[in-house]
């Protein structure tokens, strides 16, 4: 008899799963990297409704569904993790800097340029909001495509995935900081630096001690989990490392996939042999099936969650096409922050375009946020149309990123190391 | 930034999995089943509580934690599936239906008995729940056993496993003679046998449809699958299959589980061979992995769902253990059933014993029913002491499966047929 678990999940991850893999088979075939398919397998099965079908919209909605999405994007960037080095992303741990800092603040910059032309009658804390939603990188799009094509050991793979760890601290800033003028806007107190300075603490203190425990405790364990007889050990203890340090992380305000990041990043150092010389599986081959199974359930999610009826409401579409292209200008002058000679460019630009969920979840909280407006009425400082702008901008970072920097990184760099740096799938010994 | 899934759930599960290795690894080393560490490592962590410790409260409810455990029940049954074979199945059939049907009908005898002895002021209709609450056989427990004690090829593992199947139907059967039984009794109309005989049908139909098909179908998709080209493509379907069967065995009536069991029955049979040669690993490697991080979560949950508070309710000990004797008592009737020569009769029996949370279901429904009692006041079917007495019934049942088959098995059976039946890991060739 059944109990307990909504049937619906069932089916609903039944049928998620065999449309990733087809939507991925067919992109593939189209030599496109494989999560494009599954997005827009999600995009197609989420719209249907516009045919009358609606049987997926319960999926968009449903708590499991979700959690299953959230925990594959966390194993995804475990496994992102597992396979970068930590020394090779000190290395270039400037240009992961420079790229961050001015990803963040060139499209926060033009957001609110193009939010003060186009919307003039907007209270002046909503161009700072539109401005926000267009900082923050969305990494699990970009971290995917480099894992599709085998390129996650070459620079830009490295540049990328360290810029969008400090654009997530830099991001959990700006929203302080937002959070902050808004308190003092609304109680006529003042910003208190002091707040944003704790924050910015917390989390640079969570990433230099998970590193820095990881360092040395991880080794230690492992070497003690390898007396235990029982099989499965290396499998358990590698996901209870990612998921303790992807909890630690959204304890510190920051995203759970930077807590996954490291967590992986730290195990890729280290050797695990079980005592009496059995030879347990690598990590790698060990996580792939779990990472088969819940990966493609948050891409498809992605997919599902895009509403194409947004697409036909004219009167957005002027602000939406302008927002895009301040977003992607934006990421594109980031490039130039790259202090490497001989880096593609071009892909490090296209990496970082995607911005994802965190910048709905900052225009989110502009809608529900009641200011006076120029005109001295009390209005959302997100209002619904600037709100459907923004959906629409997310939407197309995230889908043309994939294609866009597949065609990057197949460019050649006109460069002398371009052999090193591009196309290359090994990391050098 | 964090958004999404609560961060709880990531160090619950993490909490989860490392206990569960703990518990496990220690009753490993004891020369007991593992899942019997997992248990009590959940009931350990589960009522700390009494210590002032609240911090596993929240785990009990949370509904993503109970989703994943349910996944990883279906897991588990599938991969029993997998390992079982189904001519051996239906070999042994006649011997399943007689211990599935004897295996309902003396404890629920037992339990009517029991009941009508001990509280006598209790409705009729009370008694007939008290005995259907001891009818369910919970396959979960005892399927783990035999894997864990690698035995899943033995005739008795068959035996278990074909009656908990029938079981499942004969529970839903009288779960719909009690429903029915109720209505009447509340509105003065009759029980409708064509209901019960509409369920009856649609149950016995699934499992004969789903064998059928999956015989005919599953062989030519898998073939299809053969030619693409992307990783993974055995395992998603596999499971893709498992979450399909499962979602159509709820849809009518039945336990996932029964659905996830007759998938990998099905599975089974099937050899996969991708176009170009590539050798994909194994479906029980690939699965295991995945089995690895989810399964432990199930029976975890279940220990930590285990309060040990109601031990120390005496008014409600009698009560409880004349239902446990009379619960066990009832299983080893059923083992009468198997027509066999050579069967280790005590495996069989104690194999059924556990309950697990469908008596849990019976007795809640029970609990919910108002009813005028003997002494004509309208009371719960169930009342709440004796809802107490069911819950320490299951607990026991479930507690003492584990060490009591692992005896039951390693004792020889005075037979000639011994060393086919008894301590043979290998089904034969």
């Amino acid at each position: 008899m059944n109990h307990g678990l909504d049937p619906a999940v069932l089916i609903g991850v039944a049928v998620m799963l065999v449309i990733a893999k087809l939507g991925g088979e067919l992109f593939e075939r189209l030599r496109q990297p494989g999560v494009l398919g599954e997005l827009l397998a999600g995009v197609l099965l989420g719209n249907l409704v516009i045919f009358g079908f609606t049987g997926a919209e319960g999926l968009k909605t449903d708590a499991t569904i979700a959690a299953l999405a959230e925990l594959g994007v966390i194993i995804l960037l475990f496994e992102v993790g597992l396979e970068s080095d930590l020394r090779q992303m000190i290395e270039v741990g400037w240009s992961s800097l420079l790229v961050a800092v001015l990803g963040v603040v060139a499209p926060f910059l033009l957001g609110w340029a193009v939010s003060a032309y186009l919307i003039p009658e907007q209270a002046a804390l909503g161009h700072v909001f539109i401005g926000a939603t267009l900082c923050a990188t969305s990494v699990g799009i970009t971290a995917r495509v480099f894992k599709d094509l085998g390129k996650l050991a070459t620079r830009e793979a490295r540049i990328i995935l360290g810029a969008a760890v400090i654009d997530d601290v830099l991001g959990l800033l700006i929203l302080a900081v937002v959070a902050g003028a808004i308190r003092a806007a609304a109680t006529g107190g003042v910003l208190s630096m002091f707040d944003v300075a704790l924050i910015a603490i917390k989390s640079i203190a969570f990433l230099v001690g998970a590193i820095a425990i990881g360092h040395f405790l991880v080794p230690r364990l492992l070497r003690g989990a390898g007396r235990l007889e029982t099989r499965g050990v290396l499998l358990t203890l590698a996901i209870t490392f990612c998921l303790f340090l992807a909890w630690a992380s959204a304890k510190v305000g920051l995203a759970p996939i930077v807590g996954a990041f490291a967590a992986g990043l730290i195990l890729d150092e280290v050797h695990y042999q079980p005592r009496d010389g059995r030879v347990e599986r690598d990590l790698n081959d060990l996580l792939q099936p779990v990472s088969t199974v819940l990966v493609p359930i948050f891409f498809v999610l992605m997919g599902l969650k895009v509403d194409l009826r947004l697409f036909v409401r004219v009167e957005i579409l002027g602000l939406a096409a302008a927002l895009t292209i301040a977003a992607i200008i934006g990421k594109q002058i980031c490039a130039a922050g790259v202090v490497e000679r001989g880096v593609n460019r071009l892909a490090i630009g296209f990496g970082m375009i995607p911005r994802g969920e965190v910048g709905l979840i900052f225009a989110g909280i502009g809608a529900t946020l009641m200011l006076p407006s120029a005109n001295g009425v009390n209005e959302p400082v997100i209002g619904p149309a600037t709100f459907g702008a923004v959906v629409i901008m997310v939407i197309i970072t995230t889908l043309i990123t994939p294609p866009a920097l597949k065609w990057a990184l197949s460019r050649r760099v006109t460069n002398k190391r371009e052999d090193y740096t591009n196309g290359n799938e090994e990391r050098p010994a």
